[in-house]
């Protein structure tokens, strides 16, 4: 998948857990709600669809107790390889209101771990930036640390 | 399919032509020139790959001579049944500057011929008033139309 640097930002990390494991992590709410924020930001509530058209729905809480709901539309979904959502679209693909951005989830099996890669892909420059200064790289990052935590802690 | 009055069109007809033939003029460049916009306007350029994520892009051209492109994403291909797009997404799914709908074109066997179905998705109302004012309901019509009589002159 060929990347633009002006509208497009990775995230690429090897990871020491299995790729089945992260997957089914990124895939059941009851999981997911363990590490997809940056603690001591929570997940309050989540719902997943899992085929294209399908609701990817999420709620995060600020520590000061605010929420912020997440609505997306999941567009292709390949077990354990690739998933990909949009909030561009609702679920059932109506328009949304307010686009910003598609999120890809990249999975290869790598020397008895997982190469991990999330992409966003932003309509304009403006919009990389936004997603840029709110924190991209250290807050997905910061999540994909939990993500292993989480794992190793509860999942294996 | 559950649609909302508020927000979305539809054009439900049957025609007396084989549906992998209404299939075909949809996803075949040279078939959807001749039939896709209602005459005098023509098509001048179309592309399409037909996949999730793949281009859907034609060129129409009203009789005066000027150009409107249109740009759309494929969603959803299921050959001779279901066809989805959607101009909120660019091809691979970038997020689009000006989304204004999804479009579903479900086709059923029914008779020797085809139930024919297509609906438009839209954000809001507005959207919705828009896409009825530029003459929906009489344009899809017209189009069908157009389609049936190529299909009977030049595709049996």
């Amino acid at each position: 998948m060929t990347l633009d640097p002006r509208l497009d930002l990775q995230l690429d990390r090897f990871v020491d857990v299995p790729r089945r494991l992260v997957w089914e992590a990124w895939t059941t709410p009851e999981h997911l709600k363990h590490w997809f924020v940056p603690k001591p930001w929570t997940i309050t509530d989540c719902e997943i669809d899992l085929r294209p058209g399908g609701v990817f729905r999420s709620v995060m809480r600020s520590p000061e107790g605010q929420e912020f709901p997440n609505l997306g539309c999941y567009l292709e979904v390949v077990p354990e390889e690739r998933l990909v959502w949009t909030d561009a679209l609702l679920p059932g693909y109506r328009p949304s209101e307010k686009p910003f951005f598609t999120a890809f989830l990249l999975l290869d099996e790598e020397n008895g771990g997982t190469r991990y890669r999330a992409i966003a892909l932003h309509r304009d420059e403006a919009g990389r930036k936004q997603h840029e200064e709110m924190g991209f790289e250290e807050g997905w990052g910061t999540v994909v640390t939990q993500l292993v935590e989480y794992i190793k802690s509860s999942m294996v």
